[in-house]
């Protein structure tokens, strides 16, 4: 369990607040603020706060007065037709903010994402927990044999056993290790009075990848979506994969309409190239199409063919 | 008055709403929240939206699960320190968004800050109105002669009675002319039926720079602040300043301990070169030092001597 | 024709010097570098400088200490494998620079790209030139009865004369305006001496939005390829897609297998929702869809019709 | 000794390469052009590429069509007004890409600065080389005693030689596990063909943050100028002051008068408070002022004395 009791009374305390607002409000998305979504072994998402709503979009799509429409369903037609069109100004018009905990390697994915506001928690002024991640067996994947970047069959018995005390044992011995050269107690004096501790911004480099970090993480909607079909994409690390999955959720408590046309634009949709567009017309004009008259390479080609067979 | 009575229609109805939220709520800012703030002749600021607090800088600062702090005193110390080393981060994680309202000749200046998110309102899809931008007496300064980018003295009598003269007959003539090429009437169809209009994406070309466009704006907090920084300066055209001044009073009401600090770091700071640092030294250590023996240019050397003349 | 002597003759300069380089070099650019591409009636582009070569993306990629691969095939397989898979890091590692002069409606469009560097030349400091749009008749095109974006059919006869006439007639005179408020001779004194000019930051605002501004515009490759395929899209406005185009030309001197690669995975290539994909699949799957059964809306699915129908 | 014979062997080749080019070149610069210059322990930067040089700042600032001025005296005088007066775009006109190989600690603090261009080496993908970061004796801190973010003394004897030993032995026994995890061969294929190897992107969890990392960083001159003006500070961290230092003689072989006016307008300026500066003139007049009477707390005003004492 991730959370320590003072940290459950202080979020149950910012729960426990409600003020009146003029501003847009999102009842669904209220109802889980700063609560933590639990992930993977110690990690979690907190949605912080938040700015606009669905109808924020049509306002500043309109640069309006007012709310912009008068129904829902126009609010809906303007949106798909915004997001069809990747006409993303209005999205950015709305903003959400994350306290996300998550371990170091997958933080390194997701910094990549640079049109977003980050404050990490500082390892060089602050000590960090003895938390670190193990995956649970069933994600204990081989390298594949197939694909550079990708996991294979899930390793079993003594295999999987094996990993798992290796990675169990070094994060643990490390930890130590840091302990140790830090040699800082609780109130940050000496341990051991009789010897000096090494500076906290040197002791972190003895952890690992696998250690928690934590940071509030702020974007907005455009570009929050945008990170979303890139880290819920099968092809994404499954370990940054659970997280945008979570965060999906979020973004359909918060403004359905919007989450609706994202699945129907961006997480459903593909996009075929030139060649692959040619193949399509030929196809439904009766022409039995081959790679070879396709112009495309193997790979695209074969890709192609899932796209179009899957159900 | 630039408004209609529908927009104020519109905007009493979006401030009549109240909902409660579990977010963070600035009182002051709750106030004037929609409501039109006026400037220049037909220009106006509105503040629509605003995400996090002074406390908010804080939490995001120290990644806490709660508030962060417990005192006002503690937030304050933090949010100082934090401006003086230029720890920018934990300020971007306030957001703020106004429907803005200005000549095109300052919003082509305005863009220039790219770390913004705009939706304007588009000349190609929809007709501008009737407003444009005519400089009030005194304000209509004549060129500097000793700084090419500055204003001298204002023009009076039959000089300015003669530019005022000009800017309203060019203006009222270059819109007559776009209504003329247009040929639409209100409901989009041709006011003149004989004939075809001319297509609104390339009649706005005839509208002359002082003619008011709008859009909506939102910025984080660090970036609002660098804004107000460069656009408040007694160097920057009048015409943007009076934007920049009216939101520092939305900048004091939103969040006063960063305000405090904003003035204290930024707006009431001054940077010294070095030439000018060690300048200052000697003179502290009672040497009388010129302009020769100070290694600087003379402009830079009158500025830094009004610099430090300034009560 | 809108170069002066002394400009020709600046260019020429610039032209005739070569030095040697370590740095990758891009011979089809080279051969253009600097020189105007005339556009519109008084506008251009001219490619001031730039960074890298197709193999420069592979070597990005490859985080490699020397070219990264032996074979311009293994650059083009790679090149393509990152453009269909959307691994933009390895494009923004390339960078051009272009010198860009146009009007300023047309500026106004372009510099929504945030991603990009501007320097534009100020009328606050400086005087513009007597340089202002006039269509040519063929693009003197109608309001679309269908489309409120959009362009109908040309303008012919007295109605093209009339617009032609206005456009060039306001022009002309808030030019003269202009020069008559600024009151300056070359020199930059006052061209009368018995009365003081208007400061150039104001008298500018007389000028209509179809005077040419310009500037020096820096981008990198993936952002200017995403530039390009929103700017030469048939929905751009004709009077910024006839810049793209230029820039599709001198994209293809410049980086060969990136622009055959951008041809393929951007420009040529199709974005097909969910419900399109869908389909699509039913259709090869021999099911003769209706809009009805489509689950699309009336102008996505004739889009989509559309598509599927052109060569 | 961080390079390879075959590494070393594809740097020459590069270096070797000369051709004529219409660009700007920066003499100084080429010298050095791909070669490594090491730091700490295994990690390098190297220059690849790079556009401008002093003159393309003064180009891009007045908009020229030729070199913009005469003389260099006329050069430098405009550089230094345009970085005294804080107008960036002229230097983002100018851009630089590195090769750089750093510990991973270092390269979490690097990315923070998200206006660059980046291309890491992927553990995904790859396989990481067995070269982790030990401090050297001179530089093992202990942590300071009055600042939370800092270093205290150098750690001697036997407290240095335990550290030194922890941080050696873990290091080497994460790696040889991470190896065994991954049991793979030169080729790519199992090493011990009885059992599969853990997935790249899982196995590299396990490796520790001293490990080194590496990537292509592309950055422009302003944001450059930026990111060494804050990490070439005594506040920043070492192991990153290292890079910046070796960085600013870059900065001075490439553009040298930026490099000078960067001295003395950045790395050598000093920003004053609002209170600061009022100490300043106050003590100027001839009046004693004491923390008590100068509105300053206690931390800021020793950091004012302190500046005001350096020779």
């Amino acid at each position: 369990m991730p959370l320590s009791p003072e940290q459950l009374a202080a979020i149950d305390e910012q729960r426990a607040g409600s003020q009146p607002t003029r501003r847009a409000v999102a009842p669904a998305l209220e109802e889980i603020l700063y609560q933590p979504i639990e992930l993977l072994d110690h990690g979690l998402i907190r949605v912080i706060d938040y700015m606009g709503d669905d109808n924020a979009v049509v306002q500043a799509a309109r640069v309006s007065y007012g709310r912009g429409t008068k129904k829902v369903t126009e609010d809906q037609g303007l949106i798909h037709y915004l997001m069809r069109h990747r006409h993303s100004t209005p999205f950015e018009m709305c903003e959400i903010k994350f306290h996300v905990k998550m371990p170091i390697f997958v933080a390194r994915q997701w910094i990549r994402h640079r049109t977003a506001n980050v404050n990490e928690y500082s390892a060089r002024y602050s000590i960090l927990d003895r938390e670190f991640y193990i995956p649970s067996p069933e994600n204990l994947a081989a390298q594949s044999s197939v694909n550079r970047q990708g996991r294979g069959n899930v390793l079993e018995g003594a295999e999987a056993q094996r990993v798992l005390d290796l990675l169990k044992r070094d994060s643990t011995q490390v930890y130590d290790h840091y302990v140790e050269m830090l040699n800082e107690n609780e109130a940050g004096e000496p341990a051991d009075p009789s010897r000096p501790g090494l500076a906290r911004e040197l002791a972190r480099m003895n952890l690992s990848l696998n250690f928690y970090t934590q940071w509030y993480w702020k974007i907005d909607l455009h570009n929050f979506m945008h990170f979303l079909s890139l880290r819920a994409d099968p092809h994404a690390q499954y370990e940054i994969r659970v997280y945008a999955d979570a965060m999906i959720d979020v973004l359909k408590r918060w403004v359905p309409l919007c989450y609706e046309a994202f699945v129907q634009h961006r997480l459903g949709a593909a996009t075929l190239s030139k060649n692959a567009l040619s193949v399509v017309k030929r196809r439904l004009a009766g022409e039995n199409v081959t790679q070879e008259s396709s112009g495309m390479g193997k790979r695209e080609w074969l890709e192609l063919q899932a796209l179009l067979e899957t159900k």
